[in-house]
């Protein structure tokens, strides 16, 4: 049997544990993850690309498990009251093919960007950065604040969006979640940026916007690059790269898909998870610029499909589907099925 | 909201509809879609094998909709009382990325392997064909015999598997469900390709297997060969594919699957589609010896998908399930996320 997770049974696990917990949780599990990199099969994602979105496949495996997050990107989603973004996906044990988790992964999926920021901020920003601004106040803006400031000890957010109606919303439940966060609405993004320590981009668009121009910039700046995700979709100028410490996830997928697409293919760049194994170095002074180019890699939501799993078997739940047959003779599919027909046609 | 069908439900539909009108069905879905062969934006499906098996994703999508299929395939799991194929999939909305539909694949998976062979030998075997030869008895070999009996006139089947009690099951299922195709035990394969008019291999070995040889063949034969699917497993000769017309599916994925595998990169073959529209010949003797290179291609299961989702929606099957957020303001998903998290928490 699989167990099914809908958005409801996460939205559950979050009222039980609550979303700092939750953040902080997944940021764990994220270490440990990248951590073991090296023992993961992994591939770029596919993309199916049209011209109002994309639509994506993202698989990765150890030897003993398999996961894979079905996800898309459609910036005009929302004037149809769709998200911009939707996702699901499942686990697999890699002995027998067997899918024995499905689970929604659109709350789940702001949740694991969130905290692989944090993650990256943690190896990345300067230590006791206070004030970050967060560019770009759509549906994944309270996740980016609320990480930030529970488990990096963010205490002031300068916000800026084209859509002021998302900023207020973004402030009213800032206001609600975490009462000790100094909210700043700001007229400009370079308003907002000016005087950052952490500067966090997250638009939708699909375009190759510049968001963050180079002349924006301060010594000892992190900026956590996250809406540009797709070939076409950046967010900071060429510029803001070539004067900093540039980190990804994974190389293969970020060339394609990153800020990075706007660089020649020899760029230099450093992958994460050689940060966390001491393999490279992260930031090693308070002036120099750092920039994770983050585009979402398959790992960070077997990393969250992990940790919705166990969970979901503490708080018992989910339910069991029959994704796939249950049989007595496996090579009797005909059997089974024939077997099953007759008794729903009986009843 | 998402409908979910599971075995359950796919089994009741087969139980209305009956397992030869599925397959005709089905048979005229797949035509419709091969015919519209290039508005598919097409890739080769990602493949993560491990030492027992393999998990794979097959998307596929035109200008309206997109699938992907879920699918192991892992030789020794009926050892374990699992299925050697496992699959589930879906359907989404291209222009929102909205998934619509999310299936049990399993049972389905078997029902278009037999169809696609259908489609394949309407166009590649001689006609009057009423003799084939079926080598490898287990979960997909009922299917096939089924399929050919009733779709393409085929009167006798001549059974071989290594495992006597695959055969002895499907013999049994035959008379049961098809009293007037006539079953001929085999010693060999050798002794059950001699004579047959059409030759399918179904086996599940994960092996650069031959269970066709070269002399075994006779003039105007035709191959349907299924099993071999994925790199390092195949069951023809390669002096069988020399001294034949080949036909595959979607080229590159079979160059890097198919029996094809074995040859030269410039050796050639005939996309299926070509001769469903008539821009390339099938068989135009009773003498050559025809081949189908089988190998599974997204586009089957995209047919199938369609076809499930209007056989449940005639029967008013399936179920509404919380795969991805209903949201009053979609730019809101933490509001979404609080307010469900709440409501919940009060329950």
């Amino acid at each position: 049997m699989t167990t099914l997770l809908t958005t409801v049974d996460v939205a559950k696990i979050v009222a039980v544990h609550g979303l700092p917990e939750m953040h902080r949780r997944l940021v764990a599990y994220l270490e440990a993850d990248f951590r073991r990199w090296p023992e993961f099969d992994k591939t770029a994602r596919t993309a199916a690309h049209s011209p109002v979105g994309v639509i994506e496949l993202m698989p990765v495996a150890n030897a003993s498990e398999y996961s894979f997050k079905f996800v898309n990107g459609h910036p005009g989603n929302t004037k149809h009251g769709l998200s911009t973004v939707m996702a699901f996906g499942a686990l697999a044990d890699v002995e027998t093919g067997l899918p024995t988790l499905l689970s929604e992964l659109t709350i789940t999926t702001a949740i694991r960007t969130a905290a692989t920021s944090v993650m990256a901020a943690k190896l990345l920003a300067r230590k006791n950065s206070k004030v970050m601004a967060l560019i770009g106040n759509g549906a994944q803006s309270e996740f980016q604040a609320l990480a930030f400031h529970h488990l990096l000890g963010i205490e002031e957010v300068r916000l800026f969006d084209v859509d002021a109606a998302a900023t207020d919303k973004l402030a009213v439940n800032l206001a609600a979640a975490a009462p000790a966060l100094r909210v700043r609405f700001c007229a400009s993004t370079r308003d907002a940026v000016r005087g950052a320590d952490i500067v966090t981009t997250v638009t939708a668009d699909k375009a190759n916007a510049v968001i963050v121009d180079a002349d924006m910039l301060e010594p000892g700046m992190h900026v956590n690059a996250v809406g540009g995700d797709c070939p076409g979709k950046t967010e900071l100028a060429a510029q803001v790269l070539e004067c900093a410490k540039v980190y990804v996830e994974f190389e293969p997928q970020s060339r394609i898909e990153g800020e990075l697409q706007q660089m020649p293919a020899d760029f230099a760049v450093t992958e994460l998870w050689r940060v966390l194994t001491r393999e490279a170095e992260g930031r090693t002074s308070d002036t120099e610029i750092t920039v994770f180019d983050s585009v979402g890699f398959a790992l960070e939501d077997y990393s969250a499909l992990r940790l919705l799993r166990d969970c979901a078997a503490e708080l018992r739940l989910g339910r069991s589907i029959d994704l796939v047959p249950r049989m007595d003779d496996p090579k009797d599919l005909f059997g089974h099925l024939m077997g099953t027909a007759a008794a729903r046609k009986a009843a």
